[in-house]
């Protein structure tokens, strides 16, 4: 079979290939996860148009199940249609204008890409640095905006690279003490370490779906309270195909993207219902379907759950000998980073026989980090004894068909005894 | 069931909502349209990890599909996770730097938002006018071409809000005379109408899947050539958080997205795979089954029965004794305008009964034609002798209860003569 074009040229031979039939895994890295099932079937649902009254109701339904997944009253709580990092630009763009200050604190990966969306957009962007492996104190934090005087201070609540966990409670205040408006990505940790916008008064955050959330990539929860609205709308301004007598618009700098623009986005996720895209039908179901599982659970419940999966699960890698990564103050609930042993000469080739021999993933690592640490994710629906058990076995085997003999059965039985000592 | 935040202070109740349950539709409007069986299910697979060498596997497959949807053997064929105008600015904001010159081809709703976000982005656009109703011919494009000396002209295939498509056959090889790029959104029109990416020399191009493709909104198909691959990797810039020794960057003006930064994308879709989102997996398969579904039918099949079905339409419509928009050399094979008659008082209550009633979806319009005409979509799996009759049937006795006699029965002859003509 092939097709031709218009001139009659055959194009190439039409391959249809196989019907979709992935091998089950088990996802046990940084992200993405396994989804949650009743998650997966929402996507299957027959979709209604963007307007139908019963789907702008779907659309209003997600919002209010976000602001608890968020801890808010934030009446702007709605969707980004697009991965974590289309979330992270909307609000970036969306804050700042060409020339105006961002400061980022940055402790791995995710910090250089807030720095890197931030010089994309013309900001003026500076940024702090933590060692990778560790946090800022407050303090810290406080002299750099003294010193920059930002307008958006911008940072990672969890970081996958480095598997820490930046403290928050304190940043907000000091945000406010100094005027900046706080940005946190907590894509990485949401709905598996304790997060709280309204309390911890973050103005702006963003999420995905993908990881506490045991939800698809490609959707971004978002939530900003009324500071981040005003800043946002001073910038707006309503396109021209769809501008209609009444409409106000702001006199700041034009935002830079219509696609993320927060203004128009306010305008379509409101009672106005002003066009802008599509809604991403299929995905706000697995959204909303995500938050009511996250949310019959209790946040609370869920957080417990990921710091009990973790903690046995490290328990059971320091009975085997192996040693974790980074400040244990300060390590998040939903992956561990751990030391490849001396023995192993090939880290990719154990991750490679995990995934063949046993069908579970486990993560590698990015830059300073390549070739030295593993990462284990317990995150969202994953996070359970019996995978924590599953992963620790299998680690074993490979680890000694790889020339690292660690206790046999020392790994799970201290992961057993996490679990019954809670 | 309340939550608590850190301090103890009770948040709004949670309240689950239930099940998703949304009522049965019949999606006859401008898309969205109704999804494949076959698509809704390829969502509720499960996941695998990005980089996981099956899920890559099918990330090709993906590519190599569109590559037959687009009729093409561009290299660079592949999703933008994001919905159809993800796409188009994509597609912009990788080639038009800030200054950079963008001639719009403007016959509708979409052609406004190519002015719109180009001039977003900072590009320096000027437009030609048709009329809405009409399209452009050659020598006027060429012309406006030969006058503005732009980098790139932009245009859309078919723009649903005035259902006109633009020929495209010349337009291509004005553009290579002239040294433009030509940019083409044809979300509206591919896969039911003839496009034709080499052929007509277009140089890239982006759709969405939730017109003829019978797919959910949230995922823009999009393909490129190597005069575009050139113009884009000039500006190439790899992100801080993965740069490494021995990768080339560009030296035009840097990207000013990095979600959509088709440089980037590139390395994430070739065997690079240098990380860049995380890919959205369930819409990645939801967008492998629409090609495969559409490419099963064959493109001139599936053309032909949007053809049919849309004549099938308008010849009912016509029997009904109301009047179609719009010029009719030039209408898309997906989508007809119908004239609302004077003895309809309100031509929304109209569609609400459609909806209410009969659970059928049909469109309202924008702008100048705001109240005067409705748009009835026959897109991808809804476009089909069934779904025609119903419709028809439908209207007849919706036009009837709101004052408009239509002579009973005959649309629905007109269309069951109209299809058995063929």
């Amino acid at each position: 079979m092939a097709t031709r074009d218009i001139k009659g040229k055959t194009l190439l031979p039409v391959e249809l290939f196989d019907e979709l039939d992935p091998a089950p895994r088990l996802l046990m890295g940084p992200g993405p996860v396994d989804l949650y099932p009743r998650v997966l079937r929402a996507m299957s649902v027959p979709i209604q148009g963007q307007f139908d009254p019963q789907f702008t109701g779907y659309m209003n339904q997600t919002m209010a199940l976000y602001r608890h997944v968020f801890r808010t009253t934030n009446e702007w709580t709605f969707l980004i249609d697009g991965s974590a990092r289309a979330g992270i630009e909307a609000c970036l763009v969306s804050l700042l204008a060409p020339g105006e200050r961002m400061l980022v604190l940055n402790f791995g990966r995710f910090g250089h890409l807030l720095i890197e969306i931030g010089n994309r957009i013309g900001a003026e962007v500076v940024s702090i640095e933590a060692p990778w492996g560790t946090v800022f104190e407050p303090a810290a934090v406080e002299a750099a905006i003294a010193k920059h005087k930002p307008k958006v201070v911008a940072t990672c609540q969890g970081d996958t690279s480095t598997t820490m966990l930046q403290p928050l409670a304190e940043i907000g205040p000091i945000c406010r003490r100094h005027d900046a408006l706080l940005y946190v990505d907590c894509t990485a940790s949401l709905a598996g370490n304790p997060f709280e916008t309204d309390a911890w008064q973050i103005d702006i955050t963003s999420a995905g779906l993908q990881k506490c959330l045991s939800g698809p990539p490609g959707s971004a929860p978002i939530t900003f309270n009324g500071r981040a609205a005003d800043a946002i709308n001073h910038r707006k301004h309503i396109e021209a195909g769809i501008k209609a007598p009444g409409m106000v618009e702001g006199n700041g700098p034009i935002i830079r993207s219509n696609y993320f623009d927060l203004a128009m986005l306010m305008d379509y996720w409101s009672p106005k219902r002003l066009n802008h895209h599509t809604e991403a039908a299929s995905m706000l179901y697995a959204a909303r379907e995500c938050a009511r599982v996250v949310l019959e659970e209790g946040i609370e419940a869920g957080v417990a759950r990921h710091v009990e999966a973790s903690a046995a699960l490290r328990a059971g890698l320091e009975a085997m000998g192996l040693a974790l990564y980074g400040d244990a103050r300060h390590r998040m609930a939903n992956v561990t980073g751990v030391y490849i042993p001396k023995e192993i000469k090939d880290g990719e080739r154990v991750r490679g026989q995990m995934l063949e021999d046993f069908g579970i993933e486990i993560g590698t690592s990015f830059g300073p980090l390549v070739g030295k640490i593993w990462r284990i994710g317990t995150m969202g629906h994953v996070a359970r004894m019996a995978n924590v058990l599953r992963c620790l076995a299998s680690f074993e085997a490979v680890l000694r068909r790889n020339g690292y003999a660690a206790p046999a059965g020392a790994g799970i039985d201290a992961a057993y005894k996490a679990y019954e000592a809670d």
